[in-house]
């Protein structure tokens, strides 16, 4: 574990990726743009909006869990990984006024969060980024990136974790698709 | 729960406390200065070093520990607590790479952190700030107050903390005490 990564996110005229698509899932939209640029230990370029989050290390898996998804996962930037999606979540006062233990047992005994996770490893990268003590409308940044091929899977996936107890507690989401040349 | 607090400590010239002493207790020191600022919400003065950190959730208290807690702490800000002490602290690389579980398991049932610091409410009032994600030295920020009879109560806690497992895993920490008029 490396110490913490400062990552930007930048909608506007630039960027490698193309914004294929911006949809509000709960909560207030972002607004459109052309292209997302990412960014990390150098200045965000101008542009519509950033976003800025930090990777940190893990709140709720074990260890058992841990080595289960560091044994299948894959890292960014995979050749064929053509298509990415953003999704920054917030979540309520009434999920962050819960205990460690309170917050463990709904992300992973009853939602099954990094399970339903290590169904679709290797196909989907992830990366999570924490911004909830940095200021800004959001708690997290979640960047994914996968084959064109692989998106049903991605979909199936989020449409899982959406269904479950967790997510009572996200009052913001934003689903926002990518894909590069 | 309310959102994060940014607070900034800032040691210079001007500030309600006076420096009494800092004390490098593992790694490297801080530079000495004759009083310390404590803002929140507005731009910090400028200081001979300025430290920035980010009230959040709890990471490891459970919800019995929490109501603990809760039921015999007092706030900041008492007449009577005219001491403070600011304890910067940065963990090293083996523990950000432990898993929830196995912190967890260093942090209380192991070291007994909680339950150490429960012995001393509610003479010690406490904040923690989370810096590790900020950039910056150091991964805490905790800031306790205090009457000046409960110092030498102070100093046997941080005693007990600083003999236990988890402390095995600091590798800087700066003890800084105050006072005020």
């Amino acid at each position: 574990m490396t110490r913490p990564i400062p990552v930007s996110f930048t909608a506007g005229a630039s960027g490698d990726w193309h914004i294929l698509a911006i949809h509000p899932v709960a909560g207030p939209p972002l607004a459109a743009a052309a292209r997302l640029s990412v960014t990390s230990g150098e200045a965000p370029p101008p542009g519509l909006w950033t976003l800025t989050g930090s990777t940190s290390n893990a709140r709720y898996a074990t260890r058992a869990e841990t080595d289960g998804l560091a044994a299948r996962q894959q890292g960014l930037g995979r050749p064929a990984a053509t298509r990415a999606a953003l999704i920054p979540i917030t979540k309520n006062p009434d999920w962050w006024a819960l205990a460690q233990d309170e917050r463990r047992a709904i992300f992973e005994e009853r939602s099954r969060h990094t399970a339903i996770g290590m169904d679709y490893l290797p196909a989907i990268a992830r990366r999570l980024h924490h911004c909830r003590e940095l200021g800004g409308p959001f708690d997290f940044l979640t960047w994914f990136e996968f084959s064109p091929e692989a998106e049903p899977a991605f979909d199936a996936m989020l449409s899982r974790l959406r269904a479950t107890e967790e997510w009572r507690f996200v009052a913001a989401e934003v689903d926002i698709r990518l894909a590069r040349d």
